[in-house]
């Protein structure tokens, strides 16, 4: 008999990864999973970029490079946090990863000892926590509302608790619910944060795809003793397809981060990484990210007026400004996993928002995507959606 | 002050990684590093594959994909195992990862509580001690000769030592010491794993580079009880920008591989994968594979024969049959970082091969890369490291 690791007993495949597989059947229409619009995806510009790397650079492409990452992809990437996100940030501040999620592994054992505590939002996403897991710690969740972190509930967990040493979080279009913190909440997390000197991981996969609004600072731009961890990630303004994402961070965590890349898989892509360098110098990537702000937006508003129209009573669901998701809340008692199986006969497939929730419960929820569906399968869905929750209801 | 997890204490950059920078300027002769020699990478073929797959399936490229990897690319790992290796395997035994590398990370987590017991050759391949270093393990160096591990030693240990969990191992053309197992060896060793039921780490980069004699049995192929877990990669055979490599294991082994991936990157890059299955259907990697063995064979062969008539007496150097590496012993007491020294300021690098031992010593070897330099830099860089050597001992 093998015997494994204490800490693999904790993990157990994602939910939704499983899920996929079903929902990414053709004639499925798919809520789940959190992928970017394919249709949308720079094709062309990629192949010519392929082409460009490979014949003026094909050797160095295909040969091994720097953990750090490829020197001109972290300029491009300074560039445009600076740009977008008014964030200042030199190339040696940025390691290059393997997605913002190989970030969170790094964070997780860079952080936490068997047993320590990390604070995340309630609920969250379900791929931090996975990654989390895996270096055992215990899961606090903080209260959290349509403005964020409920700062009372944070203050009061942290003045009586020991050995926190992370905390979580999505500040922009949260990843399961679509919630954006505002701006007070934002400067009253780092003064407390500041206080505390708490390490806490900026997750920013979808700040750049704001469709009403404007876009908030980041908590990266209010953090005078570098607390924050700022991952940014390519998958959602580019594609996913690269694995290719990056830590912005003070040097002392960003060195830390490097060992742990060294010993996990080296140092990232360094073809992809070139690729999408001279994309971002050939391209107009603003651009590119204003179309898809445009087509999810539009979804966006779609899936709501849908769901306002046809959610029978007794359930709610939140009004995203920007990013991927919304977040449903079912009559209570109702159970999202017995749902699904309803909804899958019928060919619809959602997330069951019970998995956001690292320590359980709340079965009732639903994650729903509208970043990869056309108009017609959203309307067709959602409403086959709604009919599955009218049944199941009586 | 932050507070790092215990684990990160123990964990440096790789000397090596460190040493390549500098390796790597222009002017240098570098026998650091095991870099594949570029000239040989097929970068016409992965431009043509690189558009093919961009114009055919371009979306698909760049969305994500599952974590088990790309269907048909591992379909291409079975086929080339059976026909190269002579190992039967399905898809489903095969997980694609970010290069062997992140095979090492999964397989320490998956076996390796902190004070757990592993196993290593003696010296054996830093990149691993890295890798299992994160889960906080003991390290034991069994004895090994130019044949392998040497049973008696593999056995006193297993029958005295508890919590051996995992045993690490690269039998052909090992890293440092470029020594390959015997067929005898490779019996008793699976005889005696097979006995005790203890996972072993079969990693397997450079067995294809065969430039004398046979290829011999793969461990794996000897394995009624699954015990080994096959790691491959294509960093050696075609080329490493894509960090690209495979695992090839039990179902519920690699099951938890899986749950490790998902945590640690969710997936190796879509593009990548798609773009190397693409050249293993168009081209013919057993033709490429030989073009290595015949540069590396020839290079391998000059510096034996600058080693054999420039290396000053109490020297000594391994003959390797394949793979990138020869192991030189210096006279007992001279140290080879203070060496490295001096041939840096002639603009020779090498990697000393103290970092070689987890448990440290050994100060007075030395890893010397054959691959990647052209004959008259060889022939250069050798007389210029044999009269450093000269002058240091005097």
């Amino acid at each position: 008999m093998l015997q494994f690791a204490k800490r693999t007993e904790l993990l157990k495949g994602s939910e939704i990864r499983e899920l996929l597989k079903v929902a990414t059947q053709p004639d499925m229409i798919s809520f789940a999973g959190g992928m970017p619009a394919p249709e949308l995806f720079p094709v062309e510009e990629m192949r010519e970029s392929a082409k460009i790397v490979l014949r003026e650079n094909g050797r160095s492409a295909m040969q091994y490079s720097s953990t750090e990452g490829h020197p001109p992809l972290r300029e491009q990437i300074c560039r445009m946090m600076k740009r977008r996100t008014g964030l200042d940030s030199t190339p040696d501040d940025i390691l290059i990863t393997a997605g913002s999620q190989q970030g969170l592994d790094f964070a997780a054992r860079t952080f936490l000892n068997p047993g320590d505590v990390i604070l995340m939002e309630t609920p969250s996403y379900v791929g931090a926590v996975n990654a989390f897991r895996v270096c055992e710690p215990v899961f606090m969740s903080v209260e959290t509302d349509d403005d964020g972190m409920v700062l009372e509930d944070l203050e009061r967990i942290l003045s009586t608790t020991e050995n926190v040493k992370l905390i979580y979080v999505i500040p922009n279009f949260q990843n399961p619910t679509g919630r954006t913190w505002s701006l007070e909440r934002r400067k009253g997390f780092m003064d407390i944060i500041t206080r505390y000197e708490i390490p806490v991981i900026e997750d920013n996969p979808y700040g750049d795809l704001v469709f009403e609004g404007e876009m908030l600072p980041a908590l990266k731009s209010m953090d005078p003793k570098g607390l924050v961890i700022y991952l940014g990630s390519f998958s959602k303004i580019l594609c996913p397809g690269y694995r290719l994402g990056w830590t912005f961070a003070r040097p002392d965590i960003l060195a830390k981060f490097n060992f742990m890349e060294q010993a996990a898989s080296l140092q990232a892509s360094t073809i992809g990484q070139m690729e999408v360098a001279k994309y971002l110098e050939l391209y107009d990537i603003d651009k590119h990210i204003e179309e898809i702000c445009e087509l999810y937006g539009s979804r966006c508003r779609l899936m709501m007026k849908l769901l306002d129209e046809h959610l029978p009573e007794g359930c709610s669901h939140t009004y995203p400004k920007g990013g991927l998701f919304t977040w449903v809340v079912l009559p209570e008692g109702m159970n999202a996993k017995a749902l699904q199986l309803e909804t899958l006969k019928h060919k619809v497939a959602f997330v069951p928002g019970g998995g956001f929730f690292p320590n359980g419960g709340h079965e009732n929820t639903v994650r729903l995507n509208y970043s990869c569906m056309p108009e017609d399968k959203i309307e067709e869905g959602i409403k086959i959606f709604c009919e599955c929750i009218r049944d199941f209801s009586q």
